[in-house]
C-alpha cells in the first residue's frame, strides 16, 4: 500500500436506492453497497449513512486515506453550482447543495454530474474511450442523453447543461410530442419509447406479416422489437434501420460541433448492436461534411451495464480539480 | 517597460495580402504592416519577410523581448497538427507546417487557427465575450463560420475542425446546393449569398412592390437587401426576418450542445443588426428547450471590422501553452 491517492468513490443516486463503491484507476470495483434514498430524517442523515457505508468498505479494503475524491451521478445535476436543481424524484427540497454536503462529510473534493455525463466520464476513464480526447457518448434508454468530450474535456457549459443532444430537433414537422413539451426531438425517435412509436407507425401503415403483430400494441416494448429483429423479422429490422438512420443523420451534424473521433452508444436501445449501429454509420457517412467522412468510429460502450452508473460516477472524481 | 511578456503578434494570412501586428492585452494594435502573400521564392522567404516586418514594428514600439507568442489566422488550419491542410488560395504545396515555421523563425510559441476560431478568440480576449466562458461566435459573411467556446476553452476537436456550424443541415428537403456539395446547410441560408437566394425566391414568388425589383437579379447583393430594409422595404425586411429565423432555430439546437451564455454575431450579414438579431432571438426562444430559454444573449461583435482578423489571430497567442 502506497501513500498515493489511488482510489475514488462513486455514488449513483437513484429515486429508490443510492449505490456507492470504491473504485481503482482500472475501473475495478473493490467494494460496493447501497442504502435506500428515502426514509431518512433529513439530507444530512442520508449523507451520514452514505459516509458510514463507504468507510465500512474503505476499512474492509484497506483504502481509507488513499481516496482522491468523490463523484456522484445524479439527475438534474448542475455542475456549475454543484447543486441538484430540480429533484422530482428525491424527498428533499431543491436546490440541494450536494457537492458541498458530500465534500464536507468526507473531507474530500466532490463533483456531481448527470447520468449521461457520468457515463462519458466512465467510458473515458475505464472503457472504450480510454485515450480518446474527442468523442460523443449517446445513451439510448428511457430517454436519450449525451456526454460530449472535446479536447480531452467533458463539456459542462454555462450551467452544466451541455450535451442535451436528445433534445435536438431532428424533424421539425414531426407529430411526435416529447416529454420536454416540444415535437420532433431526437429522443422521440431513438429512445426505447421512440422505437415503439416507430414500430406502431410502421405496423399500422404496412401490410406485411410480422411477429410484432402478435403483441398487444399497448404493451409493445423496444425489447420485443429487438427480439423479433434477432429472429429475422423484416419489419422489426426495418424499425431499427429507421432508428439508426435518424440517429446517423443527427450525428452527421453533431460532428460539425466537436470533430469527434468516435460516437459511443450506451443503454437499452444500443443493445440492438449492429441493427442500429450499421444504419447509423451509413447515414452518418452519407450525410456528413467531407471533413468528417471516414473518420468517426461508431462503437458500443464496453462498460458492464450493472456497473456503468457507479463507474461513471466514480470517474468524475479522477480529474476534479486537476 | 517591464520584463513581462505583455504583447503578442497577430498574423492574418489572406490569399492576396498577409497582415501582421503587435497587440497588447487590451487589444490595442501598437503597430501593423502587410506584405503580399504571393511572389516569394519559397515559404521560408515569405516567413522571413513577415519576421523582418514584425521586428521593424517591435523596434519602433519598444516591444522586442516582451512578446509572448504568435497567433495566425489561416484558412483550413488544422490546429492539431499546426499545418495548413489544403491551400487552394496559397502558392505553396500543402500541408504547410506553418506553426513550426513561424515558431522557428521567431523563437516564440505559435498557434494557427481558422478565421472563425480566431474571431472567437479575439472576442474573448478583447471584445464582448471578455469574461464569458460559454459562447458561440457565428460569422455571417461569404460563408458561415463559427468558433465555439465552452468552459472557457475554444473547441478544437480531433483535427481542429470543431465548430463548422455553417455546415449543419438546417433543411434536409432544401434544393439549395452548398459549396460543400450537400444541400440545405445553414450557410446556404445565412451567408451573404444565402440572403440573396432568399431574396430571389421571395421576389419571384410574391407580387408586392419592392425597391429590390429595380435591381438586376443577377447583380443583387445582401447589401442591397440591407439598404432596402433600412428604407423600410417590406420584402427586404421579410428576407432578413426569414434569415434570422432560420439561424434562430439552428441556435436553439446549438444551445443543447454547449449551454452557452451568448451567441455573438460577426461579419457582413450581421451588420443588419436587429433586422436579423430580433427574429433570431424570437425563433431561438420559441424553439429552445426549457433549460435554455431566457438565458442566451444574442449580441453583435464589438470588434472593429478592419481590425478583427488581426486581433483574433493575435488573441490565439495569449492562452497558447498555458
Amino acid at each position: 500500500m502506497t501513500e498515493e491517492k489511488d482510489y475514488v468513490i462513486g455514488i449513483d443516486m437513484g429515486g429508490t436506492n443510492t449505490e456507492f463503491a470504491i473504485v481503482n484507476a482500472r475501473g475495478d470495483i473493490l467494494g460496493h453497497n447501497s442504502i435506500p434514498t428515502t426514509g431518512h430524517a433529513d439530507i444530512r442523515e442520508y449523507i451520514k449513512k452514505i459516509y458510514d457505508g463507504v468507510m465500512e468498505i474503505a476499512d474492509r479494503t484497506g483504502t481509507r486515506g488513499h481516496i482522491r475524491g468523490i463523484g456522484a451521478g445524479v439527475p438534474c445535476a448542475n455542475r456549475e453550482t454543484g447543486c441538484i436543481e430540480v429533484s422530482t424524484n428525491l424527498p428533499w427540497p431543491s436546490p440541494i447543495p450536494l457537492e458541498e454536503l458530500l465534500s464536507d462529510a468526507f473531507g474530500l473534493p466532490a463533483v456531481i454530474s448527470n447520468d449521461a455525463n457520468a457515463a462519458a466520464a466512465g467510458e473515458m476513464a475505464y472503457g472504450r474511450a480510454r485515450g480518446l480526447k474527442n468523442f460523443i457518448m449517446i445513451t439510448l434508454g428511457t430517454g436519450v442523453g449525451s456526454g460530449i468530450v472535446c479536447d480531452g474535456h467533458l463539456l459542462s457549459g454555462s450551467r452544466g447543461f451541455a450535451g442535451e443532444l436528445g433534445h435536438v430537433i431532428v424533424n421539425p414537422d414531426s407529430d411526435r410530442m416529447c416529454g420536454c413539451g416540444r415535437r420532433g426531438c431526437l429522443e422521440t425517435y431513438c429512445s426505447a419509447g421512440g422505437v415503439v412509436r416507430t414500430a406502431l407507425e410502421i405496423l399500422s401503415t404496412r401490410k406485411e406479416d410480422s411477429l410484432l403483430r402478435d403483441i398487444d400494441p399497448a404493451r409493445l416494448t423496444s425489447k420485443d422489437v429487438y427480439k423479433a429483429a434477432l429472429r429475422g423479422d423484416a419489419l422489426a429490422c426495418e424499425i431499427f434501420d429507421f432508428t439508426g438512420k435518424v440517429l446517423g443523420k443527427a450525428c452527421a451534424d453533431f460532428a460539425a460541433f466537436t470533430d469527434p473521433e468516435a460516437i459511443i452508444l450506451f443503454g437499452g436501445v444500443a443493445k440492438a448492436g449492429n441493427l442500429i449501429a450499421r444504419p447509423l454509420r451509413e447515414a452518418m457517412e452519407e450525410k456528413a461534411l467531407h471533413l468528417y467522412k471516414d473518420r468517426i468510429q461508431v462503437v458500443a460502450s464496453s462498460l458492464n451495464d450493472a456497473e456503468a452508473a457507479l463507474l461513471g460516477a466514480s470517474a468524475l472524481a479522477w480529474n476534479n480539480g486537476d
